[in-house]
């Protein structure tokens, strides 16, 4: 990551106080490079921002069909949640389709991150479970998959280990992360992600072209391209459960539809399918800043790659140029997509 | 910051997944460079890393001894603290003390950092006021020194603005950072700090320099250099008060004692004096990253720097290279000083 540009700058009065650098590629389906700064071929950890390629055998499988899971439940599973009162009475509700309960999940607890909402958790006494947990969808839906290639064995035994790479359920999902990124994940850098599952080292070149290939079904068999349309259409028609009140993914893609599928992951990754342009998007901040820096570059992309109408022009750029306040209100800076990304990725509307 | 190295690693499984780059400087209380590591030359905002600096005209003026401020009193002057209900109480008692209350402070209100403190508050009904902002010491001691130069105008009409650089009080504040940093505040970069007074661009070398000063009084007229022995005193007698619980600065210096005066700063900042060797050292994380990246630049400076017996070397050594565990409790990874970093300031105990 040695020579990767900055991407995104965080001013104070005139001057530029930090900065972040990064890399990312715009890529179409065949896997045609639109767009490629800093490093896009050493393996980054994509971590949540590609959740939805790992709940691709979810709906491939029949198993969401048989279930019969919802648009929020799919949006759910794809979801890296707020913790907030609906994403966690949805989890729950998967669990109970499948036959269990939450004593089933194996990703750990946590109080949300928004700070907002642990305070609200702990003004009612409450204390976080497994449920809290942001990835508790993307593990009720594993184990919604688990129910069905469980065969005669009970739900309980046969899920037992789902997070670990050798259990049925998960070599399902890693197969199906293989074969839409076309990366090796045998020979792949491997890690532990938070929610215990196993999380692989892909190139952010394959990670955008995935992207693509779920956004147009180009390049998919036939299962894996309905279970991608399928799950785009229900992160559009239900965006809060992918993220939650305040959210970047949430606010975009209750604005702009299912002319955006973006995903944010840890440590500062984003990845997004723009389908109505074929093309995939994947980003990596070197710093692994998320939450203020990866969001700002993926809007400049969103900018730069969607059409949008004046007034979804602004709402995006309120997104990458942001006016950073103190804690009396005052204006001191700025929070914007660095000049580099910007003559790169010119916004369309400009 | 184009050429900065990486100073701080975050590892997952065998692989680096996330790096923070910065700079450097150790130098003497002559501007003698002991250490340089990247561009050290460039002003940067210092933040709360100066509050000791900052808080020089409070003792040296005789405010803090014609109010009898105490070592508690003194090191909350210094602190960016949690917020916790001592700190609170401290910061009401300096005030009582110069024969105000709260509504003086111009600092703004949040909620502490520490997510913990926040639910506790929310679980006793409470919300914060300016007593709770991290920098309400600070501020209470702008408001001492104020006191101590309103002569017969009222104090709340005497300090009202007293954020504001033409402020009397803050003139002198400035004039106290000129002073000890030998860098002319007038021509330098200016913003506006979190907490609403004036923050200057300085370089690393001469940060560095002043906590060198700080450390031994060599540079400094007399009064200062009393007032900033006083201050570090102050502050290795009551350490909880300069940050609190679990935090960085009070672990450490209540391991140290003396022998480290270290203070953070928003942003990626860290400053510190190291009397025993008559070294200052500052440096500053590019991406603004302080909660991970700062802390664990710094303690390897620390390392470097300071003699440490065995069992000091091993507390320093759990801070500066640190095992990262998911929500079960698994290790996934670790946290730690980069090669070039460990290269080029090797721990002395190795």
């Amino acid at each position: 990551m040695n020579d990767n540009p900055i991407l995104v700058e965080a001013w104070r009065g005139a001057s530029v106080e930090s900065a972040h650098r990064g890399a990312l590629a715009v890529v179409d389906a065949d896997g045609g490079v639109v767009l490629a700064l800093g490093d896009t071929q050493r393996p980054i950890f994509p971590r949540s921002a590609v959740k939805v390629l790992q709940a691709l055998p979810l709906v491939a499988s029949g198993a969401a069909d048989a279930l019969q899971l919802t648009d929020e439940e799919l949006a759910l599973a794809c979801a890296s949640h707020n913790g907030e009162p609906a994403h966690v009475a949805t989890a729950a509700g998967m669990l109970a389709k499948a036959g269990v309960d939450a004593s089933v999940l194996e990703c750990g607890a946590h109080w949300p991150f928004r700070e907002a909402f642990q305070r609200e958790m702990a003004a009612r006494g409450e204390t976080p479970g497994a449920l809290h947990n942001n990835c508790s969808g993307k593990h009720a839906g594993f184990v919604c998959l688990a129910c069905h290639r469980a065969g005669s064995t009970p739900l309980f035994d046969f899920a037992k280990g789902y997070v670990q790479a050798s259990h049925p359920v998960m070599r399902e999902v890693i197969q199906a992360l293989q074969s839409v990124t076309g990366w090796d994940l045998s020979k792949a850098p491997q890690g532990i992600d938070g929610c215990s599952i196993p999380t692989f080292g892909i190139p952010l070149q394959h990670l955008a072209r995935a992207f693509a290939r779920v956004g147009t079904g180009v390049g998919l068999g036939a299962d894996a391209a309905r279970a991608a349309r399928r799950l785009r259409q229900a992160v559009a028609e239900a965006p809060f459960m992918v993220a939650g009140t305040d959210r970047f993914d949430t606010r975009v893609m209750q604005r702009l539809g299912e002319r955006v599928f973006c995903k944010v992951g840890a440590e500062g990754v984003y990845c997004a399918a723009l389908p109505a342009r074929g093309l995939g998007v994947a980003l990596k901040i070197d710093d692994g800043n998320t939450a203020r820096a990866a969001e700002v570059a993926m809007a400049a992309l969103i900018e730069a790659f969607v059409v949008l109408d004046n007034a979804e022009a602004g709402f995006m750029r309120g997104l990458s140029d942001l006016t950073l306040r103190n804690w009396n209100g005052t204006a001191v800076g700025a929070l914007c997509a660095s000049a580099a990304l910007r003559s790169a990725a010119p916004p369309r509307s400009a």
